[in-house]
């Protein structure tokens, strides 16, 4: 007797010929992401073309109550795309194309597949782009799904800001669309938010259409070094109250620096230092540098250097990018658990002071960055692989940070979701009561509980 | 044998006392708000002033199964107020406290029924303010629930972009909060986004957390007429793609600048017209209006005036935001219907001249305002009091802006949302399976259909 997986892989296999694979190596990396949580393979991966094949995977696999897991690039963190019940992974990655590029109304139309540096390029010689920068090079409907953000948001906004419109195939199968192409709407619940960090529970995404922004007319970049963390929270403070139009403002502390200096061939001071970049015209890059360097040195700065050239500040940028390959640097052959918490802009520096402080009591390893202008840091915990005293160490020091979060009305996750890896800790920021809600949303939308089950929240 | 709500109101006239109101004026006056659409009345209307008396309300109804509709300022547009099953209006005026205002983090807390008016008078001298202005002094509770936005959208977002928290009372009376002051979240189903805008059918919110900015350095207004629409909307369309960041571009046709040029005694030329606010730095608006005057200039601009002063430019807006009551002034003794309907900006030009080529031919009277930044534009229907021939004309011209909104993939409703008056909107703009999705949700949360029922669709 086949399994009903077994049986939805037959039909699957007769449907879609060699766009099907069960291959193990294959199925492992599918299952795995970059989460440093278990991964647990798919029965199957299929590589559908266009909405209607999606639908006709639903349709099947809803027939059969088998799991579906969306796949864009394997970026995300917190093992969103493991299969710990089986099932069949969508890859979305032949799913690339640009639809549309509506210049005059500044938005776009993409297949959930294409990347966002892909779209860029695409996008290269219309005067426009698309903002969101999470660092690594995901999909669009990756991104939306675990409602990424990253250096641009206190500028941009976060993805969630920057979807107008979205097709969904849902749990049976049934293609529909939220949203439209208008700036903003008042008309019934707001679905495309909802879908919007749902991390493929509610539905699967086919089809988004994007805002896009006109690309500045000038970009400056500036660096700054400061002798203590708090003076460069509190110059972050200063220079968002003001309302300084600030594109990205980035905080590094010393190890991150030290660790940047020697993978990027830098020479930064060792110290917390904050990554600034301006949009605008060239007169008001200008003022805004003029204005942020009075407010850095009165607050302590013992540097502020001006990128005044293309070719130093794309080197900047560059290393800020790379940071996350530069920390493992400072430990050859370890894992990286990326840590992802977010708190009031006013309780920024003492919580990095205190993650610092529990990092170095415990012995690790473990650099510091943020996107500091939205309250968001991550510690990037290097861990010898198969240390289990290590690990559980990091786990402390990670499972206080988020207390600590929570203690200031933060929360667990600015912008990598929670997957498999944070569930508890969802129920900790909200209570049981507002999760229930979710599941009980949840059920109603997916009653057999097929849509990336066991993500966000435990189900049975 | 006494009814349901009569069982409820007896229970809660011994909670509230003096606090419940059965008369009919006050009834009356809490079924109607401002909307076109027939108002009906509550049974009872009661003055809750905490969030334990909200879920003391919501617990005794929910087992009674009585229909329960928050009232703001009512001020809403779609007859969200009206009670067309009775049942109990919740309303908010007495719970009006600014609860706490966190000037570093550039965050505020309040009770739902504080009015923006007051908000912004609470922070006056804090540095900071609260950008989202509908027009009406609405209160935050309502604005929120309606996901209103206004004049400053273009800038600063809709409302739905400035709520970080809520707490909100559900169904069965059980008090949860939704998100948290970090200013971004990956952490579960966006449950604040979902409440904006749910228009009460979801739960009551009965606390809000809201985003604040930094009070502009430097404002500065312009005004620019245009012989042709189509000029100002290419005007517009260049600005927003050059990045400008524009705080307020408003669009007034010649009927409307007759209306304020009567009504607000000023001398604007009497044609499509755009007014115009910048913020920034003294410098940077200064450039931005220099910039705006070549951009409106090359389109056809027959003048571009600067607002120098603060006299002036308070002049302007305050003539903008009379725009209602100077429209009413055109035909003294009329009724007025505020159409809302939002498009890709590159169809607006081509949108409001049909709608002035139907409104004329129609022999209707009515001026036309838009926030044109966002593509969002009111038609300000004049109506003699019960005349059914001119009220079906006006209904055909507006059933005709819809379907053009909605050929343009642009939206019934920009900012007004759907209450009771546009429920068959929602469906032509979404489809029946989108609405069925909202209504399954509706229903795992609210299954006895107390909260605001017959709302955004239609329930049985």
């Amino acid at each position: 007797m086949t399994t009903p997986v077994q049986q939805a892989i037959e039909f699957l296999r007769g449907e879609f010929g060699t766009r099907l694979n069960t291959n193990t190596a294959v199925r492992d990396q599918h299952g795995r992401g970059e989460a440093y949580v278990q991964g647990f393979a798919p029965d199957a991966v299929v590589w559908p073309e266009n909405t209607g094949e999606v639908s006709t995977i639903l349709q099947k696999c809803h027939e059969l109550r088998v799991p579906v897991i969306a796949y864009g690039a394997g970026t995300s963190l917190e093992g969103h795309v493991s299969a710990p019940r089986g099932g069949i992974c969508i890859d979305m990655s032949r799913m690339d194309l640009v639809l549309a590029v509506h210049a005059e109304d500044a938005d776009c139309v993409v297949q959930p597949g294409v990347t966002r540096e892909a779209l860029n390029t695409y996008l290269r010689d219309t005067g426009l782009f698309f903002p969101v920068d999470p660092g690594a090079n995901a999909t669009l409907g990756g991104m939306i799904s675990t409602r990424a953000s990253g250096t641009t948001t206190v500028r941009y906004g976060t993805i969630a800001q920057n979807v107008l419109a979205l097709e969904v195939v849902l749990a049976n199968g049934d293609i529909v669309r939220c949203g439209n192409r208008a700036r903003k709407s008042s008309a019934g619940y707001d679905l495309v938010r909802l879908m919007t960090g749902a991390e493929g529970t509610l539905g699967i995404i086919t089809e988004a259409t994007l805002r896009l922004h006109g690309q500045p007319e000038a970009v400056g970049s500036a660096v700054c070094s400061f002798a203590q963390l708090r003076g460069a929270v509190e110059a972050v403070i200063e220079l968002i109250q003001s309302g300084a139009p600030l594109a990205r403002i980035e905080f590094l502390d010393e190890v991150q620096v030290r660790a940047c200096n020697a993978y990027s061939n830098l020479s930064l001071r060792e110290q917390p230092t904050l990554f600034i970049e301006f949009h605008g015209t060239a007169a008001s890059v200008a003022e805004q540098f003029e204005r942020a360097g009075e407010v850095v040195r009165s607050h302590g700065a013992t540097s502020f250097d001006w990128a005044s050239d293309e070719q130093r500040r794309s080197q900047l940028w560059r290393a800020r990018h790379a940071a996350y390959f530069a920390a493992l640097g400072l430990r050859p052959g370890c894992e990286c658990v990326v840590a992802d918490v977010c708190v009031p802009i006013s309780g920024l520096a003492e919580c990095v002071a205190a993650a610092r402080r529990e990092i170095d009591a415990a012995g690790l390893i473990a650099p510091i960055v943020g996107h500091v202008g939205d309250g968001n840091f991550h510690v990037l915990f290097l861990l010898k692989p198969g240390d289990a005293d290590e690990r559980a160490r990091m786990e402390r020091v990670y499972d206080a940070m988020i207390d600590h979060a929570h203690s200031l009305d933060g929360t667990c996750t600015g912008e990598h979701g929670i997957g498999l890896g944070k569930r508890d800790k969802l129920v900790a920021e909200f209570g049981a009561p507002v999760v229930a809600l979710m599941r009980r949303l949840k059920e109603a939308w997916d009653p057999y509980d097929i849509l990336n089950p066991g993500k966000v929240f435990h189900t049975t």
